[in-house]
């Protein structure tokens, strides 16, 4: 099969589309015929060497998630068959014609979307719902602070609090991300000055916010603290600002808040199932409802995989990047 | 009523044993006459001015604790009656021989204990309580890490987590409260190196901490970080050792841990309610079977109320200091 291979830790230049053996599924397990997959910034980090995969997934083809079909069964598989169209998250090793994974770890696909929106929807809305919905617990009514509105996570987080009855308020670095984040539900933005927003979002959300999804990390745990209500949620998914927080304590006893950390990659395989199952149970419905929308900032095809890299890089996109599989 | 008044904020000296008129209850509330209160923290914070008590609460006397008889009921109080033994918190006042509080919020003392052994639990044992169960979410076999072992909070949460099948270990000023707090169910104990800790909790504690509950707070944090488990829960009860916390969001993530702010002292009526159910329902059968006992350190007659603070600011007590109200 065809598949992108990282050549050595580096920049986009060690990005290769290389014939590679077909991976062979054993007990419990799928081969999947990948049509799509889509960019996350953990492939960077794997493609810079900053993350490496995960046991038990390929070390040097990146890619966590995939829309495709069931191309062939490993034993004692019965809940899929041969030409399922399912979608899911994976350890990696999805820049590829095919991928093997255990079978409970795929979700079907809602029926009528295209393989392309498949893809653009596992890593991002799973991310979200988990994020907002298990870890924060949130209720109809409640206020969510979305920081990084314009990424695939906060495209998926806006969407999620309409559809669940919340409010979503968010941060992005223009304008114009808050702008088109208003079409998917956003009630209103701010553009942080450096990394202070508490003060703004606090005038623009009466009573505070009760969860944040925080994507940015660093500096903006701080701002978050500041403008939660009592016993807000802050879930923490991404540092793309750092990993170090000054965190006032005497504020978290105060507010009684809650700060915690989350991530899918490095999760157990019973957790990896339960996330497929949330997919298909949870999640599908509302995206066949067309409650729920992939935001694709747009499809290239997989052999462009230094392109979407550089895209990704550069913080300019809105939503996802799909890379369609030949 | 007599009652221990604060003159004005400042030293031991601005506590004074003066007459004051009896408290009356209205609708929905009773009055106690208090047989026996203790001492906390808040306490001395409220002496000295920096701990104003909440809206309702008498704001000159001191006390968040009692054990006594009901005295006189208000309208529409019907599940208690006159000499009735409750214990419970109060948002403030308890340092008297009255004190008028909603009747929701007192629990109906386990038989056979005595007032100045009932006085000595619901701070200590529902702080512990809440924190391992509610905020915590404790499951059996686990393993936790107590800071302070040989406070209030410390020597009820030791007894609490043997109690529910997990396993406690601790940290402590000096040895010699370790090997007292072995006797409540300690399993083994840390004495810090200044606040550094990790390193020696991580060797004694194979896999790491499930669950901290951490009543020293400031740097402390940063170690709870160091010796947790995946998915750990560090709750942070107490700030003796300052309110800023540097967190390394990295390990949050990695970890997917969870940092919990908790205070009984400022929740509304309803929660003040649950807090006094679960006395009743959860800690008092366990009371009752002397699965869970007050540990106290001496009891001194209301009128001491300036010795007892002087003695809690030590930090040399192990257990309760309890206030017998003549």
């Amino acid at each position: 099969m065809k598949a992108i291979v990282i050549r050595e830790p580096g920049g986009v230049d060690v990005l290769e589309l290389r014939d590679v053996p077909d991976p062979i599924p054993t007990r419990g397990e799928v081969c999947v015929r990948i049509r799509a997959t889509a960019v996350n910034r953990a492939d960077l980090l794997q493609r810079m060497g900053a993350y490496p995969a995960p046991p038990g997934a390929p070390t040097d083809i990146p890619g966590l998630e995939l829309a495709g079909e069931i191309e062939s069964l490993g034993d004692g598989v019965t809940e899929l068959a041969v030409g399922d169209r399912v979608f899911g998250l994976a350890g990696g090793g999805t820049y590829a014609q095919k991928v093997v994974v255990p079978s409970r770890t795929l979700a079907r696909m809602p029926s009528g979307i295209s393989f392309t929106d498949a893809a653009a929807i596992p890593e991002a809305f799973l991310t979200a719902y988990d994020a907002l919905v298990v870890q924060g617990r949130l209720q109809a009514g409640e206020r969510v602070l979305v920081s990084a509105v314009g990424s695939g996570v906060g495209t998926a987080a806006v969407q999620i609090i309409r559809a669940l009855g919340a409010r979503a308020f968010g941060t992005a670095r223009s304008g114009d991300k808050i702008e088109r984040a208003k079409a998917l539900g956003l009630i209103d933005g701010v553009v942080p000055d450096g990394a202070r927003f508490a003060t703004a979002v606090t005038k623009l959300v009466g009573g505070g916010v009760n969860v944040v999804i925080e994507l940015v990390g660093g500096a903006y745990v701080a701002e978050d603290l500041a403008c939660i209500a009592a016993r807000g949620r802050i879930v923490v998914v991404g540092l793309m600002a750092g990993t170090h927080a000054d965190v006032d304590l005497g504020i978290v006893l105060g507010k009684r808040a809650t700060i915690v950390g989350t991530m899918m990659r490095a999760r157990p395989l019973e957790e990896k199932i339960l996330a497929a199952r949330m997919l298909e149970e949870n999640l599908a419905p509302l995206i066949a409802d067309e409650k729920l929308v992939p935001v694709i900032d747009r499809v290239l095809s997989l052999e462009k995989a230094r392109e979407a890299h550089t895209l990704m890089a550069s913080s300019e996109t809105f939503g996802k990047i799909v890379l369609e599989v030949p």
